[in-house]
């Protein structure tokens, strides 16, 4: 049996009066939609994001131009409060574009496949790297190993995204562990180089690079990912030809840290202006394709909450405050630097909320709240967004940027969007603008500001 | 309070046993998940139908090479009974590429705009047409206008699908009925031609054909679709310039019927081999682009029903049956066809489920269903599948193919995907393979199974 509204609104009414949705809270998220999917920026904002200041990897001038479009587009939508956090962050540099071949016994190739360095690993240098490739499927199986096995050989890490989980998420934690901890481990077993798989759903021709663990610059063996489909010709070449042996060649360096800014705006609560709602992407991209999904979307997204409750007249009773947040792809300088100085001037954030999961199509939240008081509030609030096909609010990591966020964040939410299309551009030459639908980016910003509405006047924390 | 699924059980069991899922069926689903997601076909299947075959227009070669090869398919995955039911289906043809351009009074060119007639409308011959143009925002303006306004003029119609409905055929039903009933009412009175804005989310080049109302052919008036950039500009210019002209120019021609075929196969049922569960889509497809996401990953879906099941083991209580209908676009032939064949013979049909709001990540079913018992058995099921993020189970218009079947039908559904993407490429040359994504594709694929599966076994007609 299912309750009429009215009816639940007269059975709780009295006793949790501040998070009953009323009628009016329902008009108000139809405002945010109709402006999100009539008068929205965001399409073309991200559009100058991507095309005219392109990937945004820290360390870049790229970067420093996307903080200064997104601080300008802050001011222009006429924020009451816009600064900039300063932050030292990595700075990786890829060089020369990087070269890995199959070679036979005489150097002669076989075959060139098509890789990526990996973020904080070494260069080889013009002389490169060759040698016998031993292949794991997996980082278990690569830790078990005999040094011997591995001791001056390049090591191949082989192991897919698990195809049969539908959150996409959880086939990446299945398979990334390779990208961040493989080299690592290799180099203490004494290998002369890393070649992982790209973390990819679909078999195609596009490496795709990320984060590896290296901050210290210790682990001195180059790094690559090859494409999911030159990894299957690797695979197959290796059981039927042992004699071959991979070149590589990487011309990356990691230089002097630089400084770089987390870009801040808000509006200011007109009850609590000392309680945070906070909100946000990461700045920063890789150093391929156009960082379109990861995270530029959010990041036009996020500018777009304060953009729509001004536009609509909507009056916060918290402050709602917008971070996009610097070096999220590396060091986590910025969302480091962020929490620090919350904790250091002890401010109270209610509410912390990331979008870093792509600009696709939003069927819901991820959370983490450890009160369960508050996440009863969160679900009373789910009938308010399901006309908006927004139906599945379950636990989850909400997003790295907000992981740091401790004590009086209260709750954590993530906005959880269809995952199928993701992990065939992350990180690749493929997160590009043309990747991005209109609507579903305008679909992505509705959500996140209708949810950042009913937080901000339902979630009582007095 | 959530109840835990034991006790559901143990409180209803007795009761409606038929309808109660089990363990077992939890496991059989995540079966047929796994199958697709690690071992489908259906990407390959639905490359070679959209580059090896590509679009199947009514009447074209290319739709008996799709005939044939979907045939083939059935037969290849060992279907219990393969067959073709012939159907007479429409043969419009497009002929020599059209023409639609903006001319000044002295007919010099002003823009050449992006078009395609629409099906069922008539040629111009090589002196084209050439007319002052009068611009309607939507049918009912046109249905008002006075004739005088109309005589001897081009009609244009500019109605934008409303970009606020979050569900985006109810976007399209908006609009639809100015490609689907304009010619005729702008024929009665009296224009020499037709121009719409194409029925279209985004503002782009691509022009997107359709069906008009033109069975009879006694719409004596050329009719083509612009892009909506064209549509944009030329309502801009009207503003300026009432002095401006179209030119515009068709080959098409409505040829006499030609044989096709509905393709059908089936498994036995093993209890109730009389009583039919019926799934698919349509064979045919527009003669732009590829026809992928209309209607071909569909027919591919459709076809992975059985050959799971089979693969699988699962022997189902009624009789399942595949059948990829033709001529959806044009005349309906192949689906009414079918139903008057299940009328003739009282072919008791339970179930009728159609796949045709394209091959993107599904999020639930829609269905039509006149008995209250059946709708709580397929919302007793519900909780079967939100794992796999099918969430939304909501009334709705399942698809045309299965409207004409009547009587005996008892429960009708239709798949229903994320639908933000659809209305940028249905019906225009962007409706090619590279458009579906391999996982989604094989997620409907699954969700169609399982449903069919837990329908099959839960549904008790006895």
């Amino acid at each position: 049996m299912k309750m009429s509204k009215s009816s639940i609104i007269a059975l709780t009414g009295l006793i949790f009066l501040s998070f009953v949705p009323s009628d009016q809270d329902e008009a108000i998220i139809r405002k945010i939609y109709d402006e999100q999917l009539t008068n929205s920026p965001a399409y073309d904002n991200l559009k100058f994001l991507t095309k005219n200041i392109g990937c945004r990897l820290s360390g870049s001038e790229a970067l420093d131009k996307a903080v200064e479009y997104t601080r300008n587009l802050m001011l222009e939508y006429d924020f009451d409060t816009v600064y900039l956090q300063p932050v030292m962050v990595s700075n990786w540099n890829r060089g020369r574009k990087e070269v890995a071949r199959i070679v036979d016994q005489s150097s002669n190739t076989l075959r060139e496949l098509h890789c990526l360095a990996l973020g904080y690993s070494i260069g080889t240098g013009d002389n490169g790297v060759l040698g016998e490739v031993v292949e794991f499927k997996s980082m278990e199986a690569l830790r078990e190993a005999d040094d011997d096995l591995i001791k001056g050989r390049i090591v191949f890490l082989n192991q897919p995204m698990d195809p049969t989980l539908i959150n996409k998420f959880e086939s990446y934690h299945s398979a990334v562990e390779q990208r961040e901890e493989g080299a690592p481990v290799a180099f203490k077993k004494g290998a002369i180089a890393l070649v992982i798989r790209s973390v990819s759903i679909n078999n195609d021709d596009s490496p795709h690079t990320g984060y590896m663990a290296n901050e210290g610059g210790d682990i001195m063996i180059p790094a690559i990912a090859i494409s999911t489909n030159d990894a299957n010709y690797l695979n197959d070449l290796l059981k039927k030809n042992n004699s071959i042996k991979l070149y590589i060649e990487t011309h990356c360096k990691t230089l002097e840290k630089v400084r770089s800014y987390n870009v801040i705006g808000e509006l200011k609560g007109d009850k609590y202006p000392e309680e945070i709602i906070v909100a946000g992407g990461h700045i920063d991209s890789w150093d391929v394709g156009e960082g379109a999904h990861d995270d530029g979307g959010a990041c036009i997204q996020s500018i777009e909450i304060i953009r729509t409750m001004k536009v609509l007249g909507i009056k916060p009773l918290h402050t709602i405050r917008i971070v996009l947040w610097a070096d999220e792809e590396n060091s986590w300088a910025g969302n480091i630097a962020y929490a620090n100085k919350v904790s250091e001037i002890n401010e109270k954030h209610l509410v912390a909320m990331e979008s870093d999961h792509g600009a696709f199509t939003p069927l819901g939240f991820h959370y983490q709240c450890a009160n369960n008081k508050y996440i009863e509030i969160l679900m009373s609030l789910k009938n308010m967004l399901e006309p908006y096909q927004l139906t599945i609010f379950s636990e989850g990591r909400p997003g790295a940027d907000i992981e740091q966020l401790k004590d009086t964040t209260i709750l954590k939410l993530g906005l959880f969007p269809d995952s199928q299309r993701y992990f065939t551009l992350h990180h690749s030459e493929k997160d590009v603008f043309e990747a991005v639908d209109k609507r579903e980016l305008e679909l992505g910003a509705a959500a996140m500001t209708s949810m950042i509405y009913l937080l901000d006047r339902h979630l009582d924390f007095h």
